[in-house]
């Protein structure tokens, strides 16, 4: 494997107008799967005296922490194909590319019907990627509380505007796809957010290794990051925590010359006054930068924002919107023509 | 839906010696999927003013705890068939079913693959089934200790002997299905041992409603259990923490003369002095009643000790076995001969 696209899809090269007509329909029929499974990467052990406080489990011993859950799926055919990884942001997991809110398909399925192997993570001590239990026994156990975990939640609440549903929950905003409507949102949602279970620091020392190692090691084969695709994001991003032309050379075996993708859906635009929410129209900005930036070192980054498509009221989970697969097929549509392995 | 297989596996009501018997190969070629993909059922919303200690994140507001994440897959002309959901013990999560730690095919895609239907949870507060940061986050603001969830991790040292891969780490049974040779299960099983995030209390308010309700919204369909198969279980296991009876009768939908099978891997019969843990040498005892206990009241409930079929050198996560597909393939025989839907 020569090439692998990591994050969410691939550099935009070309065109971006080239998006707006892409026509995409829902996959149906049976899908065929060559192969499919779960492994783990990354990880360390480490010992404790704090992994119990219950009797009928030994406080003191080894357990591995910071290693990274992988799911895949490889189609049918589709061995050859470029890989997918797709990272979820802040709060969430892997749940974040299936099945939507209101059931119908996420994009983990629609890039494997496409013929992309897909992978699916669960970030560093986050859903099947297991934590450390010791901060917390250790406290109970006397300890100062200094030693506790940073953890969180994004609310309901908080996750409305984060997520651009609305400036305040739970009004919608009016040209918001309207299968996320308040009720929806509030019932399915809010049980696909889960708890982040991680210290402040988002990315973890190993934490992009780990993802880097994903896909390779479900291909058993050496790889490199190729396209570092970062929709819905700027620079000062809060759920990566760094700037992204840093946080692409952090990337083991990304190339110098990264292609990059950056997109913005709806309600992110400085210029958008209706409905725009504070928290991202610097990001815009900071992206426009970053694109910038990358292009001024010689490498080959595009932003696409998509209200400039005519696509609008999209919001911050693109991935869940009415409009989900449109999307899917356009990056999927973009990556066949231009990434190369 | 008329009834539903939940937990492992399916009861068995005849002759045991038939389980030896059973002729099972690795399906291979392509896998094809009729339709897959994930929900939540359960959980509850509740206020919180600790969801939060980062100036990034609000502490106040609503979020949705003790929902319970499935993940499912139903094989292509399997719609009609009777669905399997797969539940993972203390400690672990619904990987438990995936690839097994050294990267054989899980019992989840061989029980798709022989046609069922087959959901996969993460029991609430594990994994995908979110938490509650509240208890740690209030607890750092300064409130009482005891405000701290109760959370643990089996170490790699005590899941050695619980789950029977020999006496006292990191020696293995010489008997011992030998692909799970130290370093590979110090490695891989170390990474699959997730931490508890629950409360002591295992069987947490809702939690059996949540499991049963996962197949029935899955199929869309009511649904009742109507089987409760227990592999390698016993009254006093500490990782259900109930006897089963009691259990199978709190089970919504479960018939007041339930089908059930309980079935006993290597090394925990009293008898075998050699490499016996103590552990399980009672829970034997405790299932052979209960079995009695159930059939007595005229339910229909079998046990089987592998040994005495001829079939040793089996760990408590049998799921995960050299031989992990001959023991998943006579239970499906088992359940395609035995259960009406």
């Amino acid at each position: 494997m020569r090439g692998i696209v990591a994050g969410l899809l691939a550099a935009l090269a070309l065109a971006p107008a080239a998006f707006a007509q892409a026509p995409t329909s829902t996959p149906t029929g049976p899908l065929s799967i060559e192969s499919q499974g779960s492994f783990f990467v990354g990880g360390r052990d480490i010992a404790s005296e704090d992994l119990s406080t219950l009797p009928a489990y030994a406080p003191a011993g080894t357990i591995t922490v910071d290693q990274m859950y992988v799911q895949y799926q490889i189609p049918a055919g589709g061995t050859a194909a470029t890989p997918v990884v797709l990272i979820h942001g802040c709060c969430l997991t892997g749940t974040t590319w299936e099945t939507t809110p209101d059931g119908r398909m996420g994009w983990a399925e629609y890039f494997t019907r496409r013929g992309q192997p897909t992978y699916v993570v669960d970030q560093v001590r986050r859903g099947r990627s297991a934590g450390d239990p010791s901060g917390v026994n250790a406290v109970r156990k006397g300890a100062p509380v200094e030693r506790l975990p940073t953890v969180f939640s994004a609310s309901h609440e908080s996750a409305w505007a984060i997520f651009r549903f609305g400036t305040a929950f739970p009004q919608t905003f009016p040209d918001l796809h309207p299968d996320r409507g308040p009720g929806r949102v509030l019932e399915a949602d809010g049980a696909r957010l889960p708890r982040l279970d991680a210290d402040a620091e988002p990315d973890r020392p190993g934490a992009g290794g780990a993802r880097a190692e994903a896909a390779g090691r479900g291909a058993h084969q050496p790889f490199a990051i190729r396209h570092l695709p970062l929709p819905d994001r700027g620079a000062g991003d809060q759920g990566g925590g760094r700037d992204h032309l840093g946080r692409a050379r952090r990337l083991p075996g990304c190339g110098r010359r990264p292609r990059t993708l950056s997109r913005h859906p709806d309600h992110g635009a400085v210029r958008r006054l209706r409905g725009a929410i504070p928290r991202w129209a610097p990001r815009l900005v900071a992206c426009r930068a970053f694109v910038e930036k990358v292009n001024a070192a010689g490498g080959k980054a595009s932003l696409v924002v998509l209200p400039d498509q005519g696509i609008r009221g999209n919001s911050h989970m693109l991935m869940q919107d009415r409009n989900n697969l449109q999307i899917a097929g356009m990056l999927v549509d973009w990556m066949k023509a231009n990434v190369k392995r």
